[in-house]
């Protein structure tokens, strides 16, 4: 399967360490593609019209996305169903913190865009919205680490922590950790894994 | 089961009409909440930190959101996996035909956002981008509008339709209907259903 791959992409970084976990890492078959907000990717669209990666390209040549639905798809591969418990409650949780990981990476997508755009273009009113959100998901987060499985990571686990590190990544001048001591710890342990080891974000 | 709700959303829109085909929307009791881009909804917080549109409360107590994974407890409640269909290939079409729906939808809000920007913050660039995502995406819609099933409508189906009324709604000044006759005739079958009618965005 051809991957629309990137090293620095949050999202792609998701499908990569879903992957991992599930062994599925040698399926892939990862290609180059950068695409930015303001930088439609022509090649790219032909298989994904918002020009967005990560896209998977099945062997009968259909393109599958978005990222979570490419994880869930590994996932059935897989046939354990370990990303996304089988279990309706534990399903449903798996979602929910996947949803809010996945947002707050969103936003954080967004809130970078608005810090790096020419200061006459800068939105104030946007950048406040922006960081009362960002403070707000982060103690979501700290209040909920004490409960998250630290042996098994699900999907939204694995989210959680890849939008902890692209908070390392691109807003390294906002340490979060002295602030959220049972993340960073829960986040310790999520970093230590092979896999999140094999997926860290290169700025090239 | 309270539904953080409001007219104009059409990410709320989704829940609404999934459930109005299945059945439940009288176990909705749906309660208005206004969450701008630049406006963060602090009772909202307390349930979603991101501040977005739908947020559930279950009967427990706990939140779901966000809207695909509301629609998808819907559907289980149910039981009858119309919405999520069970067969695998079935169900990895309607959640790529999902993805790039609400990935439109993503696209052509932030779009909004671009053009309601005071002139002096608005960038040419990112409204260039955008315009060219739009293009693609409706070309990608018309081109698989003949492959649509009309008679049952999956999550799929319901977030393309939705994602058109919303440019109807939002972008009335950009016709889309005649350079795309075959979407403009799948769309008039999905605007004539009940639930669609039921749930007509109202700017209020």
């Amino acid at each position: 399967m051809k991957l629309h791959w990137s090293p620095r992409s949050p999202f792609v970084r998701k499908v990569m360490i879903s992957a991992h976990e599930l062994g599925l890492v040698d399926r892939l078959d990862c290609v180059r593609t950068v695409a930015a907000t303001v930088k439609p990717h022509a090649e790219l669209m032909l298989d994904n019209p918002l020009s967005k990666i990560p896209t998977l390209i099945l062997d009968d040549g259909s393109p599958l996305y978005d990222s979570v639905v490419i994880c869930e798809y590994l996932d059935n591969l897989d046939g354990r169903q370990r990303l996304f418990p089988a279990d309706p409650a534990r399903r449903r949780l798996a979602l929910r913190r996947h949803a809010l990981a996945n947002g707050f990476l969103d936003l954080s997508v967004l809130r970078r865009n608005e810090r790096d755009r020419p200061a006459e273009l800068r939105s104030q009113p946007h950048l406040a919205a922006f960081a009362t959100k960002t403070t707000a998901t982060l103690a979501a987060f700290e209040k909920e680490a004490p409960t998250y499985d630290t042996t098994t990571l699900d999907i939204g686990a694995i989210t959680t922590g890849i939008a902890l590190s692209y908070l390392d990544f691109r807003f390294a001048d906002e340490p979060w950790r002295p602030t959220h001591p049972a993340l960073a710890t829960w986040h310790a342990g999520f970093a230590a894994r092979p896999s999140v080891i094999a997926t860290h974000p290169i700025d090239a």
